[in-house]
């Protein structure tokens, strides 16, 4: 199948010499096969169309921000009518409050709320509520966790210092004999763990957190009293509407939020307990567009839909659709295939496929035929993708299952 | 004169059970005097409301995002085109490029162009591309220099680390001796120097720059190598289309944007030369919103406009007559005051107010009168602002002048 892609050469090649490197970030075209569009035109539901007029079902879902489907009415709505009024003020609109409550009531482990723009933003905010509650400086993440772009946390240390991560001990994830040892060795230090719901490092299979893992997380901030920090930017409001570690009994003192949060308009947040509300009350951090009344309308409704509908079992049930067929459709083609984390963030890697290339294959094909999703970054789903939508895009599977199959043999 | 505040006072009451200290960063009311209203509902060119319903000439232009007016119709037509086609993708759309573009054109130091959503973002950002540039580590600041809320630049570093601080050092505003010797003490390891267009600590009357200060910063720049970042986040596009030391002739290596660039649309931009492309090829950074169409379609808007009618000069004409009818009132009172900075970002001080018990009585009676401006922070100027507006804030501050004299006497 060939695809148009006329304007989107032509906005790569206008682009290379106004942005650095064409593209920047996590939606840098360039780190992907080359059937994938760089620039995207319109989105509707659980649909897409880049710039050349080429239609896709979006398992992407923009990395996670859209989680009702593209421009959903009763977000659009509740936008509307807050643009008619203002978005930007000299000081906050009652949208501040009305969220903070909402998050508070909907979140077990919330007894307040603050807002920001960036998952980054709300990771670094835990990080030195937490510090200044305890007064020390020692934070223990996972090794290869992604908690930002921010020097003390981007993947690609190019341009950082190593004062920027000086009071930063790696443990490996679901293993707690190593965070305990990362905990001994900052001894009367250690301010904070973060740690993400599961284990999504971008490039590897994902892997759900042991419970076992999480309570030890918990009982070590509970020895220490330093502050259990939940990196939730990227899971929020798709696992369980009261936090991604309510269904396995792991409270966070502190927890980051982004991504989901208002259906694709910008914001993050960060929720704590009482316990850190001294803390949060005496550390400065702003920002210009922080207090701006339009994406928290959008974060009301948008939270307040999901819980009405049961956002993420609706998700759940078009995961296990997807991947109940994609899993059939590998057994039937001879493929084996890695399908880890929870279903509402899929990903699919291949058996022996040190180099990708039956992943970069399989998702060139995708995309061809339609379907946008990633050879090595996990993928989201929204509430708008009905089990018409996930069969359409396991007809388009199929067959890429197939040339991966025709090119590479079984298994 | 009394205000009705009902709503503003049962808003800070819910607050405070679910935001730390009841508000947060540099839009916390808590800072100001008591008549401050906290909460707004809505916004219309030149003036703002409070949700009470009292109506305010808005001299803060919600601390510099707003440079056209509230709602402006050329932004806001073309948000809502934009909206109509979708926001948030799983790429950037075509604004990303043309914005790109116009920046390139307006400003005749920018050979490229990145974007992200925190003016903190742009200046850490641009940190960043010059650490990577150079391979060094040591970044010049001025003491007191508000470069953002970041562990690194936050004024009140509770809850940071030494380390985050560690490869900065300080030099004071103005005084090229003392940036010369902080440059001799970095040594080899100079990455670069940032500074803004001139002096606007809060809390201080401010300083336009010495060109010679300027044309020395640039000189020791070139000397050893490093990058002169210019933090034109709060003065950018109010002063000169093309950048704030445009009219002096200093060019930077790399300038931090965000504010008043799409009109209180969420956005911030790193531009800088040709020499810095290739480091800024090859740091990584992103955010989960820095793609988004909605506030690039408004920036494009709002840099096209400000272009088009020469909105520097037409915030200058209304900041002078400001400033004229401000000292004028002031003698006629007998009052002593220091008018400090560009006209565009207007600030007033009071002589002999160590405590500033004349500037909170003077900017109390101001809010009472229905104009917002600020006791200690520099306000800001938009292009909405007729002779009409800054004549009716004139009545009001005349009177406010009244109460201060009558209160704390002449001088």
């Amino acid at each position: 199948m060939t695809i148009e892609t006329t304007k989107d050469a032509e906005l790569r090649a206008r682009a290379t010499k106004v942005v650095p490197g064409g593209m920047y970030g996590h939606m840098n075209g360039a780190n992907l096969p080359p059937a994938y569009p760089q620039y995207f035109a319109r989105g509707e539901g659980p649909r897409v169309w880049d710039v050349d007029g080429n239609e896709y079902i979006d398992l992407m879902c923009s990395y996670g921000p859209i989680v009702l489907g593209h421009r959903h009415a009763s977000v659009e709505a509740a936008v509307a009518a807050q643009r008619a009024e203002g978005d930007c003020f000299t000081g906050p609109s009652a949208r501040l409050v009305e969220l903070a409550e909402l998050l508070v009531d909907v979140l077990p482990a919330a007894d307040w709320a603050m807002f920001c723009k960036n998952g980054t933003d709300a990771t670094t905010l835990c990080l030195t509520i937490a510090r200044a509650a305890t007064g020390r400086r020692t934070v223990l993440a996972a090794t290869g966790s992604y908690h930002g772009a921010a020097p003390w946390c981007t993947p690609n240390p190019a341009g950082t210092t190593p004062e920027d991560r000086a009071n930063l001990r790696y443990f490996e994830y679901n293993d707690l004999a190593s965070a305990e040892q990362a905990a001994r060795e900052a001894g009367d230090d250690l301010a904070a763990i973060i740690v993400t719901p599961f284990r999504h490092d971008a490039g590897h299979d994902q892997e759900l957190v042991d419970p076992a893992f999480a309570l030890g997380l918990r009982d070590i901030c509970d020895r220490t009293a330093a502050a259990l920090v939940l990196d939730d930017v990227r899971c929020g409001f798709r696992l369980d509407i009261g936090g991604s570690w309510e269904p396995i009994g792991v409270r966070p003192d502190l927890a980051a939020w982004s991504k989901a949060i208002a259906n694709g308009y910008a914001l993050a947040a960060v929720t704590g307990t009482d316990a850190l509300r001294e803390a949060a009350t005496h550390i400065f951090t702003t920002g210009s567009f922080w207090f701006s009344s339009v994406s928290m309308a959008a974060a009301i409704a948008t939270v307040t839909r999901l819980r009405e509908i049961d956002g993420p079992a609706v998700m759940e049930r078009a995961g296990r659709r997807l991947r109940h067929g994609l899993a059939t459709q590998a057994a039937s083609h001879g493929l084996r295939v890695n399908q880890t984390g929870p279903v509402q963030l899929p990903f699919l890697s291949f058996g022996d496929d040190p180099e990708r290339e039956k992943a970069n294959t399989w998702t060139t094909e995708c995309v061809r035929g339609g379907v946008i999703l990633h050879p090595w970054h996990n993928w989201f789903l929204s509430t708008a993708h009905t089990d018409d939508d996930i069969d359409a895009a396991l007809a388009v599977t199929d067959a890429a299952f197939g040339v991966v199959r025709a090119r590479f043999g079984a298994a």
